[in-house]
């Protein structure tokens, strides 16, 4: 079964480690055994954390990107409705959500339920709302996070002032020759991974520190120093 | 404290990664410093999902069985009632579940009380509804798992097909020379393992593949494929 | 970031594995990259379970030791209410607690908030209900149990009697040189833990056990015996 599936991740964190941006978002084509992806089409966000209920259909276009370039048999969404179609959600489903999470779910619900049509239309694949329970939401997670360890590498070189990013949950960054991996420490994942290709070489360019965030348990965070700056 | 325990695990999957029998259970002695069966007795169940809700009954037999051959000081049942001997649970204790699920437990409660109260009188043995948070149900869990490899290895042999089988919760399959051992991958429980011994010798008849399932984040499961259909 | 954190932690537990008190307390101070404590306070508890929910206003003073003598940007306190400083904690907040617990909270606030108002007043520090979310609250609560480790061998060793000590969740303990060491197992904390240094050499007189709690999930026990009550 060939699993397309999309999400957003790692943040910019302030001095008070509170999450401020979203960095990056990634699609990802996951095969069996579903430990990596097999492609991946990643962008930059930047996006203000308020904003951060939209990044769903931006996601689920990403996911039709990648459909159109890979195919695929199922879509895997970043929601969790125990696992149901998109397009069978509706407004009575949502109804023991709280307030404010239901008012941006009910704003964005018809954009999805159409785009959902469209890729079962095209495709005839449908779009699960598996959110937590899916390994290859999970990769695109790690994939999306290993993206933005390179872009806010790039962003603390150009600004020449140090970065901090706080990584997805359960997780840690390991430097390779070529790019970055984010190894998950999930429970039963230490072999599930995301990787992004330091085409611009932007690694050699910051000093990188790990911490742990001492506000959220189980969330690293990595601060960027440019090289050009330091002495 | 010597302790007996049972539980049913491991499932085939279908194509589309739903479980669709449970395939083995287990019962389990247990004693300090609690991490493997000193003694066991395993069954093939191969169970439809949908009566899965009757095989509490059948793996209080088991621990019966077990108890009669070894005595044990306390029951441990994979129910999780905030550990109370199960002869006091009431309907009313249950209200608090939702429909489906309490017509089920409302349904085999007396049966399970009655050989409760048996188990009392006999052995003076409390059996407890203490379900997740036991060890020795993992214990049972994980060694039903084991036993469930050699079945799954079995039936792919002598049916010449291919068996998809969902492991228990975060863990992992060695084979050893002589059985297979699953190895539980919960925080914490790095030394806590089942173990079940190939007496037929069918691991050797299979070759098997290890994924994850991608719709349930922490479960991974074997392929098992007749080494006489390959080639 | 300077953070300064409570906690007490480890318990003794009885035949049936129930805990019967809480052993040690300790206040930390941590810095980035949060993983150790760089100062602590460390004190002999030995209260009774039913008596647990006062322990947080002595964590709290502990807290207060510990500013005054290193200073700190910020106090968490293991309380979780979503990270709001206590001072702003009111009794509608506690509105969604149940019974007996909301009884217990609603007895100490008056005085935790006393607390927090003259700590914020003198040092201009705020004190937060951050509790489970908390690195530091983790780092305390390590701290706590490895000083607890201490405490449990001396009185075996004084009372020539078994001691069960019960670890906080998911750690192991590792004897050192010079003291003791526990360990987190959490998922993604592999380099969290807290340090007791053994300056009574008390670990020599005695023999230590390590089992799982068999009757709570990812708690190990360590079970002590005072060396010369052995042969």
């Amino acid at each position: 079964m060939r699993i397309i599936s999309a999400d957003s991740g790692a943040a910019l964190l302030n001095d008070r480690f509170d999450a401020t941006m979203i960095v990056a978002a990634a699609a990802v084509l996951v095969d069996s055994p579903y430990r990596l992806a097999m492609k991946s089409i990643t962008e930059p966000i930047f996006s203000k954390i308020a904003d951060s209920h939209e990044l769903i259909v931006h996601e689920l276009e990403l996911c039709q990107m990648l459909l159109k370039e890979t195919g695929a048999d199922i879509v895997h969404l970043d929601m969790s409705f125990g696992s149901l179609p998109i397009e069978e959600l509706s407004p009575i489903q949502l109804s023991n959500i709280s307030g404010k999470a239901r008012g941006y779910l009910l704003k964005i619900l018809p954009k999805l339920r159409k785009m959902a049509a469209d890729i079962k239309r095209t495709y005839d694949v449908d779009v699960l709302a598996i959110g937590k329970d899916s390994v290859p939401v999970r990769i695109a997670e790690l994939t999306a996070g290993a993206q933005a360890v390179l872009y806010s590498a790039e962003k603390a070189n150009t600004e020449k002032m140090t970065m901090r990013l706080g990584l997805p949950s359960k997780c840690y960054a390991r430097k390779l020759e070529n790019g970055i991996v984010l190894h998950s420490l999930a429970p039963a994942e230490h072999d599930i991974a995301g990787f992004a290709a330091d085409v611009k070489q932007v690694l050699k360019e910051v000093t990188i520190s790990e911490l742990l965030n001492p506000c959220a348990r189980g969330f690293r965070a990595l601060e960027f120093t440019a090289n050009s700056t330091l002495k």
